[in-house]
């Protein structure tokens, strides 16, 4: 499998806990967001949407979107399963992804804090103040359901990292860089540290990929 | 199955043309978004995220998130199915579906436009400037990816509606609503049409809604 993606990208680092998680090797071909790679031919001719990640398949076919490149994982290779047996508990866990991949990453990717900047002519203080509503409110969101759910368990939804997971982490990382303040949402910063302490995650950290730049 | 929803929101529109196409009835309870129902206490309990759509099945079990909902009652209710059998098709209807709904719908959706009018003080120009660029960027994309699927079929990936037709036409819908042009994406004007002709589609249009409003 070929991946393509870039180290910040919250989609890739999704994908890439999703492949350690499973144990499975791919070639990393790393995307230069800020350099505007996506938008090269080459890439398009992947992915017509000209965002990050994609995967190449072992067969050639190529796919987009995180949520669903990790489906496809999940399906292709089962073990360990990333979604919830219970038709129901995999319906929670899709929606919680769905509520960070949905509502809070889409306002606060690249591409829409350029546009802030640039089109709009946002200053700093101005641009914080969005990333801190919309990050600052989805995330009480994805504490508030976890809270409802119940349960003091290691992970989201239970003792086996998921989708939710795989989700919750790239997004915390966000809210840190971007100083959003998530000290008083208990439940999630208890799911962020113990998945820190697993490999499968803290390996997939932007710090630790190839194409890291400070 | 009780399903809360909003004549207008795209996101129950889309769960509404599933019910249709799977031949399920449901009892409807309109959550007034205008006037902040999604708010209240007796809403925020069954979605603490507070937004459109939720659905409480017959076994009390509340489930948020279109998609999700959607991929539940695929589960559920499996004729017809939602999502092709094959793995790799199945993974780019849910990328189409996802295009959709994680960089299009969210950079229009209600409380961002509030928050564009309201906290940024944009004008009417600047706020069609802003649907234009994300409505149009993101129709472009799916018809870009549409193009690279080939194939001339009546639905987006198929002879068959799936998850992709049911996300494009609401899509479709807000875009004519916010008057943005995409009159020269032909594919994707094709399959809105064709759509169109289908009751599972056409009942479920915001116009033919209980809960509609001028």
């Amino acid at each position: 499998m070929r991946f393509l993606g870039y180290f910040r990208s919250s989609s890739a680092y999704r994908c890439r806990i999703a492949f350690n998680l499973k144990g499975l090797e791919y070639d990393f071909e790393s995307v230069h967001l800020k350099h505007g790679q996506q938008k090269a031919a080459a890439y398009a001719a992947v992915n017509p949407q000209q965002l990050v990640p994609a995967l190449i398949t072992d067969d050639g076919d190529e796919l987009a979107q995180s949520l669903a490149i990790i489906e496809w994982l999940d399906e292709t290779y089962p073990q360990p399963a990333l979604l919830p047996q219970d038709a129901v508990l995999r319906a929670k866990v899709r929606a919680f992804a769905q509520v960070i991949a949905c509502e809070i990453h889409p306002l606060q990717n690249l591409r829409v804090l350029q546009y802030l900047r640039n089109e709009l002519s946002l200053d700093e203080d101005a641009v914080n103040a969005w990333l801190a509503r919309w990050l600052g409110d989805g995330l009480q969101a994805c504490e508030d359901i976890l809270v409802k759910q119940g349960g003091n368990t290691a992970f989201c939804f239970g003792d086996q990292p998921s989708l939710a997971d795989i989700c919750l982490v790239p997004q915390i990382f966000s809210a840190q860089r971007f100083n959003v303040d998530i000290a008083g949402m208990r439940r999630i910063n208890e799911v962020y540290e113990h998945c820190q302490s697993i490999s499968a995650f803290s390996d997939a950290h932007p710090k630790n990929q190839p194409d890291f730049e400070v």
